[in-house]
């Protein structure tokens, strides 16, 4: 019954499943508050208040089968209107409602991108490490994912590698930054030399070069870290932005792609990506949650960043004491810590013993590494630091 | 910049979009009360009001990281055992939530199933009159759309050619009842020969084809007329539900799949569909609407069909006064009626003269007709009967 190309997928996904599984097989042996589950990027930080607010007063202000109800495929033009403006104060941009496509998450816009610019055989370029869906996501439009591999010194992008992996069959660039897995923030210094890569590159094969940048992390940056807006470096860039994490809603599915008009072609590609939004079958981003991003953004809205900053800290220094090695994140709500022995998947599995729940760093083609995911309660951090030390003191770390 | 695939669709898109414009700039002219938009399946009803209460029950006794959180990519479980067991209340089935998919609407279920089975150059068979969109859907996963003409007697579908289309190449068959755009409920007779049709074809070529019912419009039935379900015909059935008419929600995307335990390989076919969900992008049905439909079905909330009743009678009454021809629908919201002339293109230009917008047959595969959406208010279809009238006269219908 299954589509060839979707028993990889299938295959692939108990692998990852069987975590889930484990999570919920320890809990139910020592019970859910004595097992330490670092594995889901599913925020613990509740909403801010004026979401729930926005969705009674949208209610309760606006006609039913407006708010309910069909708009442009594109999103209710209001909405986007508001959207521009925002980025526009925030980031001294010059964006109008025609460059903004509200869009069921970044996942979904992702999707919409990719499928309006790739043709089969086209290659899209991802640095590792990366969310492990973007090969998914390419191999929808019969794309090619090229990895270039990890910089583990800092973790920004390797672009002595990335230069050469470029060629006349390469269609998009996506990165990501603040970063899942590592946290990494990608700096000024990062954008300005990637924008001279690819005009240099485009200018050498002719080509048109889409630079993606998938950002649901956008607003998790600490110490104040400025996350560059990475349209300001090259003319062909998509942004994909998602609510998920900015406003604590990965269930709502909504967020947005921005299409600047210094893309090549603009317009088409925007009309285009309308059109894959629909026909994909999302045919637009969820009503009610589009009324509701406009009225967050008009009351200031953002989540509870000191939580995360109280967890990144707690644990950073934690798993440091422990004797752990780890770069200090910038944004996100990731640590990516070395493994203390080449094959994290072993160390993973030790962990386990102490009913700890960690990632593989080759789930993110990034080996001898382990994420660990801090949107959890401070509680559990604190609860996990005695089994963090027994791990350590397992391979000797102190 | 745009990919080979998504060319013919921005090509063919700006022709449907030529008539919304239309409609535009006839308003701004004639006064939107003076042109009668009849071209849209957009609900004027509202949602019910249990739609607004359930969310704000919701908002009120659900914590925010539930109701706004990630979930099983399949939708929550207590979402989808209530759906499964009203289902099984309704129509005496015996479906469990694992038979439940939670979708982004019917247009994301339709591209779940088929991503999940289809492979390059497998056949779709469709009967016209269909919706437009199910061409797009299976040329996103490189199928080939298989149109049977239009029976016209009663818009019945035509079997005896359907025997003749179906090949070994036949991977699905995709109906619509109540049909859009005909408002024809597919009869017990039609189903069960359906059935029959389908195991001699799978057993003469040693396949499996699926079943794939498009259900949006199944609760917009008048009469009393049965709408029959469909997995009790045929095993290897799936049902494309959404709640975008039965609850007027239609910007909202919320919906579901019914995989039945008597499909073939069923468990397996779940598990892929769930994954098709997460990396075609949509990740998961959004999460407050999912909540809301449990609550609105526990609710018993249902639409206003009375209103879609009167304007049915009305519309129907009132253009056979003027010497139209169509079947009386049983259900959905269109009136699908005879062009006086066999261009009915050329008839739809002719009725933009009287601020008449209709959409042409040929949209549907099924020239000669156009449709008329009734799902506007009474009083523009009492607005619209004097130029409908000055319409038939033109062409002398009485």
């Amino acid at each position: 019954m299954i589509s060839e190309k979707m028993k990889p997928l299938v295959a692939n996904n108990s692998v990852i499943r069987v975590m889930f599984e484990e999570g919920k097989r320890l809990a139910s042996i020592y019970g859910a508050e004595n097992v330490y589950d670092f594995s889901l990027g599913n925020p613990n930080v509740p909403a801010p208040k004026e979401v729930n607010e926005a969705i009674v007063e949208t209610l309760m202000e606006e006609e039913s089968t407006f708010v309910h109800g069909y708009m442009s495929n594109a999103g209710y033009e209001d909405v986007r209107a508001t959207i521009a403006d925002s980025l526009n104060q925030r980031f001294g941009t010059a964006f109008h409602q025609n460059n903004i496509l509200m869009t069921v998450g970044a996942a979904s816009g992702l999707n919409v991108i990719l499928k309006t610019i790739l043709n089969p055989g086209d290659q899209v370029i991802a640095f590792a490490p990366y969310f492990v869906e973007y090969g998914g996501y390419v191999r929808n439009y019969d794309g090619e994912l090229v990895v270039v591999s990890p910089n583990t010194v800092d973790f920004q992008p390797n672009l002595d590698e990335f230069v050469e992996k470029i060629n006349e069959k390469t269609k998009a660039v996506i990165i990501n930054t603040p970063n899942n897995p590592t946290g990494v923030v990608y700096s000024d210094a990062t954008l300005t030399r990637l924008g001279e890569i690819l005009r240099e590159k485009e200018k050498e094969f002719g080509t048109e070069i889409v630079l993606i940048s998938d950002e649901p992390y956008r607003e998790l940056a600490y110490d104040g870290v400025e996350v560059p807006y990475v349209t300001k470096y090259y003319a062909n860039t998509v942004v994909c932005y998602s609510y998920s994490k900015s406003l604590s809603l990965p269930g709502e599915r909504i967020g947005y792609l921005v299409i600047p008009d210094e893309m090549k072609d603009s317009t088409e590609v925007f009309t285009a990506a309308t059109i894959a939004n629909r026909v994909n079958g999302c045919v637009n981003a969820p009503s009610l949650m589009q009324r509701v991003i406009k009225r967050c953004i008009e009351k200031g809205a953002s989540v509870n960043l000191e939580a995360y900053d109280r967890n990144r800290n707690r644990l950073y220094e934690g798993l440091r004491e422990c004797g752990f090695t780890c770069i200090k994140p910038e944004g996100a709500f990731y640590l990516f810590v070395k493994s203390p022995i080449p094959d994290e998947k072993e160390f993973c599995a030790t962990a386990q013993k102490y009913n700890l729940l960690l990632v593989p760093g080759s789930s993110f083609a990034c080996p001898g590494y382990v994420r660990i995911a801090y949107c959890v309660s401070y509680e559990q951090i604190e609860r996990s630091m005695p089994a963090f030390e027994k791990l350590a003191q397992e391979y000797k770390l102190k």
